[in-house]
C-alpha cells in the first residue's frame, strides 16, 4: 500500500500529532480572554505566529492564520483587490493557478472586475514577459503560484515579483505546494499556503500580507487575526501546523534530493515501460516530489481504479469526480494530452521500493484499461483517402481510440475527420497528433459537435 | 482553579479527544478522491453528517460543516439574503444577537440593505410580537439566537419561527449556546452552531439549511460541502465535534438539572453576599449553566483580575479587551447596569465545591476593587438643592462612583448633574437610578460630553 498523492494532502507528521495532542490541553480557550486559560492560549498563538513568520521569512504581524489554504487565497485576493480599488479593477492570474485562485478571479469578474489570464508554455511555466505585458494602469493585483499543483513545474516568482514591483502592483503568491520545501524567493507582497500540504492538520491556512500592502478585509469582520480572518482561532491545529512546518523544513534539503531522484526515475522509466505516454511538466525547474504523465487511449478514472486495486493512491487531472475542472485546466493551458492522466506526488519518506513496485505495476494497469476500452491494434497500409469517425455521444478517450484505430487505413496524405461532442477531444486530438508526429489540420463546426481533421504525414 | 467561562469555549470533551486521535489516522485524506484513503475519509465525513443531522433534527443533506460558528453565521446570513434578493433587502435581527450576526447585519447595511433590530425586555428576551411588527413585504431574512450568550436568557424561537413562517420569511437561528443541551424547537429555516461550545474542538461550525430554503452561497465557491463552505474539509475535527455533541447530549438532561441548581444558588446568594449587585437575565427561561450579575462601583476588568488571582476564570460584558462591543451591546439593549459585569458560565461537570468557593471569594474581590476605586461611603443628609459632578475624561465606573459619593449630600427633591464623556455612563447612570429607586430625569448635551440629571426621591 503506497500513498502517492501528497500534493492533495499528506498524513499528519508525527511532530504535528505530538504538538496537537499537547496543545489540546493548553490551547482550547479564547486567546482574547484575560484569565489564565486565555493567556496560555495567547502565548501558544503568539509563539506559533513567530515561528511561522520565521519559516516564511516575514514579520510576525504580517502572518494571519486562516481556516484553510483556500480561505487564505479567497481572503487574500479579495482583500488586496478591495484595498486597491481606487487604482482599478484589473486582476492578473496565470492560467494554471489552483482552482481557489481561479474561483476568486471568477467571483471578481462576476462583480464587474476584469481578469487577464497569462498563458504558460508547454512545460506549464509562465514567462515574466507575459506578466509585464498584462500589467495595466488599472491593475490592482497579480497572482502567481510558486509551483504548479498538477505537474510540479516551478514558476519564476522572483522575476515576476520584480516586474510587478516595478509597476507598483502587489503580487500574491500561492505557495501551497512549495512552502514545506523552503521560503518563497523574491519581493512578493502577499502569500497564501495550506498546512495539510506539509504534514500539518486540516483546518489551517496561512495568509501573509506584507506591511505597506493596501488591504481591506471583505465581508463581516471581527477583532480576531487583525480583523483579517474572522472566527474563533483554532490554536491546537495552528500549533501543530507550525511544528510540522519546522519539522519538514529541517528534513527538506536531504529529502528533496532523495525524492527528486525517485521522480526522475519515474520520468525516465515510464516512457520506456508504457507505450504512447507523454510525461508532462518541466524536467528540471520543478518540485522534488511530483511527476505527471498522460497515457493515450486510457480513461484516467479507470486507471486510478486499477492502480488503487494494486495498492497505489494517485490522482488524475482528467478524472472528473476528483477534480473541479474537467478536463484539467492546467493540462489544457499547457496544450498537452489530458487523457489517461496520472499525477504521482510522493510524500516525504516515500520508500524507494514502493516506487519500484509502482513501476512494475503500471504497465499492466495501463494495458488492462486499454484492452477494456478496445485501444487500436498496430497500423496497416492502404485504404481510402478520407475516413469519417463518428464519435458523437462518446466520452474521451473513445474518440482518440477510434481515430487511432482507423488511422492506419488511410494512406500518407489522406485525412481522418473525427466527429465528437466531448470538449476534451479539442485538447486530446491535437495532442495525439503531436505525439504521433501527424498533422492536426484544425476543427470545423459540425451539425452536431465538432469535426476534427487529422492528416497522415508518415 | 475553576474555569467558569464555558459560554466562551469549553475544554475538549474526553470523547472528542478520543475521536480526534482515532480519526487523525483515517480522516486526513481528501474525501473527494477515489482511492482507499479518500474513501475512508468520505465514510467518516458521511457518518458524521448523519449523526449531526440526527442531533439537530434535520436531514443529512441539509448539514454543512464550516470552519467555525462565526463562519456558519456569516455564510448562512449572506447566502439566505442573496437567495431571496428578489423579495427584497430587509433583514431582521434581535438587538442582543452574537457579534457574528450583528457584524453580518452591518456588512449587509454597508452593501445597501436595511436592518431592523428588535428590542428586548429587561430580562433580555424578545417578544414574538416585536418580530411580527418588524416583518415587511421586502423582508428577506430574520435572525434570532436560541439563547443569549451573555445572560443565558432563552428566546421564544418556536413562536418567532411561526410568525416568520406565516409571513413566508425564513428564520435563521444562532444555536451556538444551546445546541449541546438539545435540538432547537420550532419550524426554523436555517441554523448555525459552534462545536467548541459543546466540548468539540475549535475549527468546526455547523450550518443547516432546510430543503426548500432559497440559498445562494456568496464569494468564491468550490465543490466541497455542496458548494456552501469552500476549503478542504477538516474531517478529524468534524468527527470529534459530532462525537462530542452526542456525548454531551447523552448527559444533558441530568447535567442541566445539576447546573441549574448551581446557577440558581449563585443567583440567590450573590445579592445577599455582595451589596449593590444586580443579577440580570431571565430567572426561569434560561440556559442551565449561565448566570450574570453587575456590581455597582466596580470596574469589570479589575474584578476579572481579582477573580483570576483567586483561581476563577470568568468573563465580563463590560471588559473592553475581552469583548468586541464596549460596553456590552446586550446589557445596553436590556437597559441594565453594565458596570462591574460578571458572567459565570459553568461547564458540564462543574463541582459544587468550586461554586461554593466562588461564593466565598466573590465578596472580598468586589470589596477590594471598590476600595481601590474609592467607592462611596454611606449616605448623609442635607446640603444644596443641586450639585454638579464633573467626571469628564473619567471612565466608568468612576462617574457612577462620584455620583453616588455626593448623592447623599442633596436633600430629597434635589438633583445631581453628572458630566461625562464616557458612553457607558448613558447606560449605567439610569441603571444606578433604577437599582437605587431614584429618579433618572434625562440627559442634556453639554459643552463637553453629556449631562445626566438624577433627582433624589428617597
Amino acid at each position: 500500500m503506497a500513498y502517492f498523492d501528497a500534493a492533495s494532502a499528506t498524513p499528519l507528521h508525527p511532530v504535528a500529532r505530538q504538538a496537537l495532542s499537547a496543545s489540546l490541553d493548553e490551547g482550547w480557550a479564547d486567546p482574547a480572554r484575560l484569565y489564565r486559560e486565555g493567556r496560555k492560549a495567547r502565548l501558544l498563538l503568539d509563539a506559533s505566529r513567530e515561528a511561522a513568520a520565521e519559516a516564511v521569512g516575514c514579520r510576525a504581524d504580517e502572518v494571519v492564520f486562516t481556516s484553510s489554504g483556500t480561505r487564505a487565497v479567497h481572503r487574500g485576493v479579495a482583500g488586496a483587490l478591495a484595498g486597491r480599488r481606487r487604482v482599478g479593477r484589473h486582476l492578473i492570474v496565470s492560467s494554471v493557478e489552483h482552482s481557489s485562485v481561479l474561483h476568486s478571479a471568477e467571483a471578481f469578474e462576476a462583480d464587474g472586475g476584469t481578469v487577464t489570464r497569462v498563458a504558460v508554455d508547454r512545460a506549464g511555466a509562465v514567462d515574466p514577459a507575459g506578466y509585464a505585458a498584462a500589467l495595466r494602469a488599472d491593475t490592482a493585483l497579480a497572482c502567481l503560484q510558486s509551483a504548479n499543483h498538477e505537474v510540479g513545474t516551478a514558476q519564476p516568482v522572483a522575476e515576476v515579483a520584480e516586474v510587478c514591483r516595478a509597476a507598483g502592483v502587489p503580487l500574491l503568491v500561492d505557495a501551497a505546494q512549495s512552502l514545506g520545501w523552503g521560503p518563497v524567493e523574491g519581493d512578493w507582497s502577499l502569500l497564501a499556503a495550506s498546512a495539510h500540504k506539509w504534514g500539518g492538520p486540516s483546518g489551517v491556512g496561512l495568509l501573509v500580507v506584507r506591511k505597506g500592502v493596501r488591504f481591506a478585509a471583505q465581508g463581516p469582520v471581527d477583532e480576531r487575526e487583525s480583523g483579517r480572518a474572522p472566527g474563533f482561532e483554532n490554536i491546537p491545529a495552528i500549533v501543530a501546523a507550525v511544528a510540522s512546518l519546522r519539522a519538514v523544513r529541517a528534513e527538506a534539503a536531504q529529502e528533496a534530493v532523495r525524492l527528486r531522484e525517485l521522480t526522475e526515475r519515474i520520468r525516465a522509466r515510464v516512457p520506456e515501460l508504457v507505450p504512447d505516454v507523454e510525461v508532462v511538466g518541466d524536467a528540471v525547474r520543478r518540485l522534488p516530489g511530483i511527476v505527471t504523465f498522460s497515457c493515450l487511449y486510457v480513461d484516467g478514472e479507470a486507471l486510478l481504479h486499477e492502480l488503487d486495486r494494486a495498492g497505489f493512491s494517485v490522482s488524475s487531472g482528467s478524472s472528473c469526480t476528483s477534480s473541479t475542472l474537467t478536463p484539467s485546466h492546467v493540462l489544457k493551458a499547457m496544450g498537452v494530452l489530458s487523457e489517461g492522466n496520472v499525477r504521482v506526488s510522493l510524500p516525504p519518506g516515500t520508500a524507494e521500493a514502493d516506487v519500484e513496485r509502482f513501476l512494475e505495476v503500471l504497465p499492466g494497469a495501463v494495458a488492462g484499461v486499454r484492452e477494456k476500452l478496445g485501444a487500436p491494434a498496430p497500423v496497416t497500409r492502404g485504404g481510402p483517402r478520407e475516413l469519417l469517425v463518428d464519435s458523437l455521444g462518446k466520452r474521451c478517450p473513445i474518440p482518440v481510440i477510434e481515430l487511432a484505430k482507423v488511422f492506419g487505413r488511410v494512406p500518407v496524405g489522406g485525412t481522418v475527420r473525427v466527429l465528437s461532442d466531448d470538449e476534451a477531444a479539442r485538447l486530446d486530438i491535437p495532442a495525439w497528433c503531436e505525439m504521433r508526429g501527424q498533422e492536426y489540420v484544425g476543427e470545423e463546426p459540425a451539425q452536431r459537435g465538432t469535426a476534427y481533421l487529422v492528416r497522415r504525414v508518415s
